[in-house]
């Protein structure tokens, strides 16, 4: 089944203990979509400037992403330039150039309707809710959203809520959304604005599904998955966006809708996230196998699994 | 099969979001105690004043520990006084009283000599190698130690740490040991130090063990057990103490040390932990069954495992 991502595509300038790059293709959508695309055909929808050429859409096609749902504005592409040197574990902005992405109204091109799988990553929730409002067919919906709209547009973020089914957000949103430092309550208060799984991001330590009760099963359990624990961290920009690409993209690509078929994703999202992080930007997501995925799934699976 | 943990017996005062208790007993010998009773005799060495009473000690000799080594000396008990009133995850200490605890220097009675799994509780690095070095048949020695001695007595740390086999600290003590921020390569430091296996305690996203290569078993992939997301956390005093005694009690109870008891004592680590926070001080420790354990233990692989 095909998946839709709608989100940033973006050239960043990142500074990393490991190195500094310029200029590279990033942008959450695109983080997504590689990921993803090892799973399932993926269909997005973004804005570029001028400066988008060949050789980028070229990365996205060669993995079989279908771009006709990225529209071309007069300008440059959306810049973000942000550094790890002193913590890897949250990015310090040293700018944003918002651009042709200050304007954008997301069109979802006529042959992407039809689409069953959607991923709202983060942008204004009220395009967020449009996307979604504007699709016939949709049978899950992830979402994405960060402290600025928590705090910004509250009002906007309470009804998009309403139509994502899981929502995936860093421990520091979800207890800021709920407004509850303790981390299965705010889980349980999230879960009561709308959707039926929340998964947490740990960052290094892993991330933890929640489920709302009797959503996609039976019981409250929620179920956690490890991170690897990685000797070189080179550049974390866009994990937590490969890891909803390997967590949704896995799900599209299975039949069904259930417990099993979330918690695997949710190993598979651990997977694409370590992968992410090995190199600068999106190398890594741009050169792997299947085959080297899943071997990848296994070593998390060793990392937490009794014999 | 008996195991001996040399450390500290107090009266702690604790103030926490859910209330405040006074000079109710603690102390990491305690607390390890009483986890590490539920899977195996237990022998406790330890330093206590006047005012340590039989009610006191009846905690423990109602869970079969093994109260010999515990010396009686003029004076009053260590105390110590802390609060978790703005972060559950770190003690804010108001104050320390050493008091007879100052000058405690661990007698090991005759009938402890054989025993062969010991624990060396977070005291002086010189203590926990004079109590190691006194015993004959000791097949395991556990270890803990804090920033305190981390940073005030490096070189009798570093020769203690050549007698300890597997070394339980946190995260931020891993990094301060090794002096490297990045997890793995941090443990990699620490286990060249002497331990062949190196256990970090990540609080509320659970605990990794990390093997020397070739150490209890083939191999180098480290290993990951979950905490209990828990909704109420009363009092977090003691937990990494239990958790220890989980571990090291669940080891000592089994015949054969390798890795795959290893990881299940990790799980068992996590269990008795959980259970620790749920009441003030060692209330909860003290009313549980080994079927309480197991069901939670069973909670701990639904948590974590793929079907």
């Amino acid at each position: 089944m095909s998946i839709l991502v709608v989100g940033s595509v973006a050239f960043d300038t990142i500074a990393t203990p490991s190195g500094r790059v310029e200029d590279i293709l990033g942008g959450a959508a695109t983080y997504f979509s590689l990921a993803a695309s090892y799973f399932t055909p993926v269909r997005l929808v973004a804005v570029v400037g001028d400066d988008f050429n060949a050789s980028h859409e070229n990365v996205l096609t060669s993995h079989g992403i279908d771009t006709r749902g990225i529209e071309r504005m007069p300008g440059k592409t959306f810049r973000w330039g942000g550094q790890y040197l002193d913590n890897l574990n949250e990015a310090k902005t040293d700018f944003t150039e918002l651009n042709v992405f200050e304007k954008f109204q997301p069109h979802i091109p006529k042959e992407y309707v039809d689409t069953e799988f959607l991923f709202l990553a983060n942008i204004h929730p009220t395009l967020q809710a449009a996307v979604r409002l504007e699709m016939d067919c949709v049978r899950l919906t992830g979402g994405d959203t960060m402290n600025f709209w928590i705090q910004g547009t509250p009002k906007e973020l309470a009804e998009t809520l309403k139509l994502v089914n899981v929502l995936l957000i860093n421990d520091t949103e979800v207890r800021m959304l709920a407004g509850d430092k303790n981390l299965p309550r705010a889980a349980k208060k999230v879960l009561a604005m709308g959707p039926q799984a929340l998964i947490v991001k740990h960052g290094e330590y892993g991330a933890t599904i929640f489920f709302r009760e009797g959503a996609f099963g039976i019981g409250t359990h929620p179920f956690r998955a490890p991170a690897l624990p990685i000797e070189e961290v080179k550049d974390p920009t866009g994990a937590g966006d490969s890891f909803a690409g390997g967590f949704m993209g896995y799900i599209a690509s299975q039949g069904e809708i259930n417990r099993e078929v979330l918690k695997r994703a949710l190993f598979y999202g651990g997977v694409m996230g370590s992968f992410a992080v090995e190199e600068f930007g999106t190398e890594r997501l741009q050169n792997l196998s299947r085959g080297q995925i899943d071997a990848r799934f296994q070593l998390f699976r060793e990392l937490t699994h009794l014999g």
